[in-house]
């Protein structure tokens, strides 16, 4: 997948892992704080001191964006209501991990896409982690695309059907997506 | 609505219609560029001088964030490819707007739920508004519900079916919700 499509993987607003690994192992938390902040792409998530994960992160300024689908949902649930501070959480939920091209934190093998990410600035003030995408995968032998959104009251939603509105929205669409 | 659950509006990742009134006018933007920060709730969104609205929302320091339902989608798409410059957006897409309780942005009475927020910080090196919920409405008699997530390729899906994880996730969701 081109970096520059990367965006329209996060602009619809699923839940994701986010993978990290900090010199000695690999792990992965759920989240469903995520926003697009430029079609660069540039990416901002919500994360603190309070997810094992935010250690390495800071650290390493590097983290892998996967995107999982329906079929992946009680790994994601699983992922998310455990730590990693003793937990193995690849192992514990038959996660894959895969060498990116551009940074240590895994891909995910199991997930639709995977992107590759950089820190480029934590707002501490509100706990909010810039980061710039640099590799994109997409993963487009896979069968099953549809994504979920996390709710917040333990549902989840999963993608229904897609509408096009590409004529009328051609002017606002970036180059080549 | 309780404002302790404005969050689950913007948590599943909507495309979302934003208010501002700049004390003469009424104007309305679409934004699918959104999280949420905090369960209080916080909300962030990326805009900047090059969205007309983000003068009144820097002026007002107040916006409702309206969530539109799949009926809405021509509407959603026409907003966001005209400019308040030129452009009444309430009287030409026929959209209500009603007063709210806490600032003088309106409500937008055909959307599913209205959520009326006050500025509490903008990070100008990043574009990210945040935002602080102050009321919510939700239009509990409207039988449309689903919602719509940009792609930002000129596609939207629609949400699909709900799945339940309530009793794997008890850790995890704040209390009362």
């Amino acid at each position: 997948m081109r970096l520059s499509q990367a965006f329209t993987l996060i602009e619809p607003g699923p839940v994701v892992l986010v993978t990290t690994n900090d010199g000695r192992k690999n792990n992965v938390m759920t989240i469903s704080w995520t926003m697009v902040v430029d079609f660069t792409p540039l990416f901002a998530l919500t994360t603190g001191p309070w997810n094992y994960s935010f250690a390495a992160l800071r650290k390493t300024k590097e983290c892998v964006i996967a995107i999982p689908t329906v079929d992946l949902l009680d790994k994601v649930v699983g992922v998310g209501t455990c730590s990693g501070a003793d937990t193995d959480k690849f192992a514990r939920f038959k996660l894959t991990p895969v060498k990116g091209r551009q940074v240590k934190a895994p891909l995910i093998r199991e997930c639709l896409a995977n992107i590759e990410c950089k820190v480029v600035d934590i707002v501490r003030k509100h706990s909010i982690v810039v980061l710039e995408g640099v590799a994109a995968h997409f993963d487009a032998s896979r069968r099953e695309k549809r994504t979920l959104h996390a709710v917040g009251d333990g549902s989840f939603i999963v993608d229904g059907r897609k509408l096009n509105r590409r004529r009328m929205m051609a002017a606002k669409i970036p180059p080549g997506i």
